[in-house]
């Protein structure tokens, strides 16, 4: 582990300790105060920003990828802006999970504590470097960030900005850090910090995350990847279906909660599939289909595993006819990333069963997929949304960036074989 | 992976889906009939585990560990109570964890799920075969049981009469697997069947977890590794503090919630330290203690690093005199290992300052360490206790072997960049 690593690491975790037992108000003040700082030094922020964003077109980067690379004053302004959000938001620190007096007298409660030190290894978008560390520092908790090396000017000012502005407040400045460098190598690191930092959260494409996974020995949370299906039931009301396809496939495609496939039941594929192609060629989409799905229409591209397979991201969908509601949650199990899976039907029973059989982080009922979402399920701010089954699935808001702590109080309680015995105090 | 492993781990995979949307009353039915088939065949049990014992005396194996292997007619009629006092506790699959209705009106639920295929890595005590599995399946979820060679014959045994048990009930037989060989190789097929395997729970000492985390790119949920404290406050009824102390270390040393270390608050420390070491001799523990500790005694031996950091699960506990509640707290975040830590105080400013400054699994103040268990919490069972901060802490119930699965219905819920819009059904 290299010096410079081994140094922000540390400091993240004292800042950790330190952080970690605050009440709210010092906490909310501090997210005013990194608020203020970033509008108040946002020409600054711009300037170092236009060196990545210049580095950046040289490189011949794609101009979508430049678009979310960029701030101006604007954006500055809306980053700050969130963070203001992110202190108006409950402090999930300190609530009592559970708790009950035990038979014996102990007192028991569970409590949510931060987690301590959080990684966060996530793409060219530098209001994620804000965003990220203002949830964090609301859970308790500090930041090693390791942004794309595409951001590096953007997120070292950023950075610089924060610690500055935590300078004057209770919260430590070292509860935000940028890990140092731009190599590959410092990835690794954040990914061998076991013992430094509680838990790593990788956001970006699926090679990002899986490498993560294979190479941490840091707990990980996973994000983000989305291969999400509509399954259109035998039961279903058919415009509905239309609707929910088109506004979960096209309203905004690049997103992980988008639909990537869907799938119809054989019963009604003659009636549905031919306004199905229809409405989604008018929004502009191409349809990759098995043999039933081309014979109702001519556009149909040919579909292969590797279309069930695809998080496509774009204006286009994967499509199949099933013969039963339990092959379409067949074809999800087998293909699908456990994001988001739609079922459109009248039926209770069959929307029942879609629920009960389909493992994924959520299941829409007669809704677009593009609602499982920490704003739209009210969480005020998310910080991804986990495929994983441990600690959190679907979106995370504050609580999720949070652990407990059981805390019992007797009054000389010992345990002994035969049950509880209360120590005489001294008289 | 070898084809055998493989083989077991899609059966197990296979029976987890089946097994997942089954209500409480198959699962209570399947448990009981696999207690009534352990008491039945008990002799076969017994026969089989003979072997495992004559192997184990052969190779020298320690007389507690042979205790611990041995399996005799009344022992296994206690496993088979187990079982049914598992049928008897709530089933956790289908809590609604939380839930409303959304502004737009989708009505959104958090609803405990299985995990699905959870692999258990165990020590050589056979009843851990069939409590865990019994655990697992009461909370949905299939087993894949990876137990020590050394009760290989009682393991396979018990698994083979689980599952013919299973085989007569609307459980699916291939959720209970006992992973095939007993070499190191198959320890890591285990670690590495990811996306057959959705949680490794590693029980046993800390090298075998260490090893687990390290190569595991399964989630990993480790267990049980508890180097505890009692730090004795300046504010300390020393009365209660010498019980607590004696309770914490000797009433069951071997245990992962007995104390391994005592602090005292130098104010405190001419009158405790003698009156606690006289009680430690008498119970037979061996201090290991600094030289502030040692003034107090002839029969103390010198501390170093290694003994502040041991889990000595035996008589011997070490011991230091510490300026502050602070110093304390940092002693506990350096050596600790996060599983339960008590003060001893009549403080409650102390007490408070204690339970926000120690990071661990459980905090106790004035009580015994002893009491951190799923017994004692009224869990009625545990599969461990988790001593990391993601997913579980602490002893660890049904509840913390399943994950949440997010619900929403709508009736035709369309996103849009100006809000929800609803699709109009056909007419």
């Amino acid at each position: 582990m290299s010096e410079d690593f081994l140094k922000v690491a540390l400091a993240a975790k004292e800042a950790a300790a330190e952080l970690a037992p605050l009440p709210r108000a010092p906490k909310d003040a501090a997210l005013r105060a990194i608020a203020d700082a970033l509008v108040a030094r946002s020409a600054e922020i711009v300037a170092a920003n236009a060196l990545d964003v210049e580095r950046a077109e040289q490189g011949g980067v794609q101009p979508y990828m430049i678009d979310r690379l960029r701030l101006d004053e604007g954006r500055v302004v809306a980053i700050a802006e969130a963070v203001r959000q992110v202190a108006d938001l409950p402090d999930p620190v300190g609530e009592v999970v559970r708790g009950s007096t035990l038979p014996n007298g102990l007192e028991l409660r569970q409590l949510r504590v931060p987690l301590g030190v959080i990684g966060i290894i996530y793409e060219g978008r530098p209001n994620v470097t804000v965003d990220a560390a203002a949830l964090c520092l609301k859970s308790g908790n500090a930041t090693l960030l390791r942004g794309s090396s595409s951001a590096y000017e953007s997120n070292t000012v950023l950075v610089r900005i924060m610690q500055e502005a935590l300078a004057g407040t209770e919260v430590p400045a070292g509860a935000v850090q940028l890990v140092p460098g731009q190599t590959r190598e410092s990835v690794k690191e954040l990914m061998r910090a076991r013992g430094l930092v509680d838990v790593l959260i990788p956001r970006g494409g699926a090679s990002l995350i899986n490498s993560v996974v294979e190479e941490s020995t840091v707990p990980v949370i996973e994000t983000g990847v989305g291969n999400c299906h509509v399954y259109v039931d035998a039961e279903a009301d058919l415009d509905l279906a239309v609707e929910i396809l088109v506004n979960a496939k096209a309203q905004r495609p690049s997103v992980c909660n988008a639909a990537e496939t869907f799938l119809v039941h054989a019963d009604v594929a003659d009636a549905f599939v031919p306004r199905a192609l229809a409405a989604l060629a008018e929004a502009g989409v191409t349809v990759h289909g098995d043999a039933r799905i081309a014979a109702h229409g001519d556009g149909v591209v040919p579909a292969g595993e590797e279309d069930y397979l695809a998080e496509y991201l774009s204006l286009d969908i994967a499509a199949a006819v099933v013969d039963s509601l339990e092959e379409a949650v067949a074809h999800i199990r087998r293909y699908g990333s456990g994001h988001t899976d739609a079922i459109v039907t009248r039926s209770v029973t069959a929307s029942r069963r879609f629920v009960a059989l389909v493992d994924s982080a959520a299941v829409a009922v007669n809704a677009s997929t593009r609602f499982t979402d920490g704003g739209e399920f009210g969480f005020g701010a998310e910080i991804g949304i986990s495929t994983q089954k441990l600690h959190a699935r679907g979106p995370m808001g504050l609580p999720e960036l949070t652990s407990t702590k059981w805390v019992y109080i007797g009054e000389g309680h010992l345990r002994t074989g035969e049950g509880t015995v209360i120590a005489s105090p001294a008289s």
